[in-house]
């Protein structure tokens, strides 16, 4: 499922010090310029590449949506009990979050920079795969499963606890990211069932 | 404890205006011209409450990491088991999200703009609010009270949980403080004892 075992392309080694430029200067303050420094290429090459900041925010963005709208997909169509999809789209933002942060934290807090009419088209997106995460914990609820509380609290609470793993997990070092993935699914699962 | 129920000062709102600007253009793209256009102020009156975007920044970070502080500080010296003063803690975030919620913001997101002596100064704040907050999770470790797990996973897992407060979270709106709170301190509680 996840391509991060394979050798980065340059297109990933472009999209990740942009990530890290949009952090430390903001993503209106950084330049075309910045970013080919930041990956040692003329300015003139890095078109080669990529044609605008623009774009690759906008890369970022949209293939972040389709990642987590596909796995919505796969998980709405399997068997299950509210509460175990719910674990298995907690698995999910984990395994994106610890394995892709970079991309993740673009995802997270610069999509507000993104044009019209990509921004509406990237928060329709989101408002989707909002409703029906929404719709699972609902109907955990209903059948008693999962604890009674409003749902956008819980909605809410879930995603905020994944968010930002990416600015406190350090791949590589010596917490492993299933051990991170098996105590935060723990900790969560028992605090959302009854 | 909060003085969000009196008037705002002049200088509050032209933090919140800060914080949004911040927020949509990063704070490396905000000028002070910016801000007096948001707080609909000539530039030279502007001057008469705050001398630069620097000095507001400082003022949010450290107002904030004093805080927390001084919440840890009471928390610690009240009787009363690992779990009990877990969960003030969470309530004083989430207090502090629901009713500040720009001021919260910026100091999350926007400290790493902080120049040096501060930027150390500040770390250092932080740093010991979260080895203060870890000693709490792992003497509740220690007795049993709460699960075992790895300590820095619980610790950011809680903080994240909350971090977000701030976006989602519209005061004044159908879903009162109150009850966010009430819904958020017992899933996070729950997941977290044993």
């Amino acid at each position: 499922m996840s391509p991060k075992t394979q050798k980065k392309t340059k297109k990933q080694i472009i999209q990740e010090a942009a990530v890290r430029l949009f952090r430390d200067k903001g993503y209106s303050a950084t330049s075309m310029r910045d970013l080919a420094d930041a990956v040692n290429l003329k300015a003139s090459s890095l078109y080669n590449h990529i044609s605008s900041k623009e774009e690759i925010l906008k890369d970022i963005c949209f293939e972040n949506a389709h990642r987590f709208l596909d796995g919505m997909k796969e998980v709405e169509s399997l068997p299950g009990t509210p509460a175990e999809k719910v674990e298995a789209l907690l698995r999910l933002h984990i395994r994106a979050a610890t394995g892709d942060a970079a991309s993740v934290m673009a995802f997270n807090d610069e999509w507000r920079h993104l044009a019209e009419p990509l921004l509406s088209e990237f928060m329709a997106l989101r408002r989707d795969y909002e409703r029906r995460f929404m719709a699972i914990l609902k109907s955990g609820m209903q059948s008693g499963q999962i604890q009674d509380m409003e749902p956008v609290v819980a909605l809410h609470t879930l995603f905020s606890s994944m968010r930002w793993l990416y600015d406190w997990f350090q791949p590589g070092k010596k917490l492993s990211s299933e051990k991170v993935e098996e105590d935060m699914v723990r900790m969560v699962m028992k605090g959302l069932v009854k």
